[in-house]
């Protein structure tokens, strides 16, 4: 990836000050898929990184996982699988719940979704601590499937995410840092 | 599109019995994205239909429209505007509350993201009672965007969407019917 291709990428992302609550800097990629050009190259950076990878799935975490992960599994011409939150999927489905600030949250996927050997790539827009990073690749590795590798579009190096993902054994890629919390 | 695109896309959709609840047939779209012919050839359609027609901004519905309207965006080379349930969008947005069979429900899009004389195209997975998307479509005007299209890749025609639809001036286009409910 080019500097100006960073760039633009970068520049489409809007900061928006004390979202969700105050003292948080929130990195909105909206705004990124407002801008056709910024979109397409984010798609076509994480397509050039991952072909001939022996990818057979990409899972997106909803809700904006999917704005990144669909693309992304059309430009590789493998499927995509949705993890959604509980009662959202209508087929068998496996549970994993992590730890959230305050409290818990729970992720689901199709237990027919992935099947044993399948190599999957976790994609979603930021990286902040890994949790749902963290319970998706358990759900992945429960049913058999291979996961070494997880995609974003935005990390926050500051808050840790990417170690926690290293130790479960993952490869870690983002497009951009943006440094602070 | 050919018949047999047709039945690749239509075969390749699960139907699940009493899901969400006794007595529904669901359509499910995730066993579709598992299938790259299926999903690349669903979006192929939908980006032959809609080119050279002036389309600016292509909008998703939370969340499973964002798995159609997301692709097809970057597709046609335009912006992909999301529309949310309440919270879940970080700058200054508008809302629509619309009837539920029980209650209500409310959808939000930033105010920003429609500038007025933008042609938006509105898209989702499936076409039932229409609610969601007569709701969309006032968000959209409401900021001065034009609103003549929506697209699905299932309607569901013995609910009467189709119907409510056009009486708000929209062509509706979907690529496969399911009668029944």
């Amino acid at each position: 990836m080019n500097q100006e291709t960073l760039n633009l990428i970068k520049n489409s992302i809007q900061s928006i000050q004390d979202y969700p609550k105050p003292g948080i800097l929130f990195r909105d990629v909206t705004s990124l898929m407002e801008q056709p050009e910024a979109y397409r190259a984010t798609i076509a950076i994480l397509a050039e990184k991952y072909k001939d990878q022996g990818i057979t799935k990409v899972i997106g975490t909803e809700a904006r996982g999917f704005l990144f992960g669909a693309p992304l599994a059309l430009e590789l011409g493998v499927g995509f699988v949705p993890v959604r939150k509980p009662g959202k999927l209508p087929r068998e489905v496996i549970a994993e719940s992590y730890e959230l600030e305050y409290g818990k949250d729970t992720l689901e996927i199709h237990k027919d979704a992935i099947k044993p050997g399948d190599r999957v790539l976790l994609v979603d827009d930021l990286l902040a601590t890994g949790g749902t990073i963290e319970a998706t690749t358990n759900l992945v590795r429960r049913l058999g499937g291979i996961v070494d590798d997880a995609a974003f579009v935005i990390n926050l190096p500051d808050i840790g995410g990417e170690a926690r993902l290293q130790g479960l054994g993952l490869n870690v890629y983002a497009i951009c840092d943006f440094p602070g919390h």
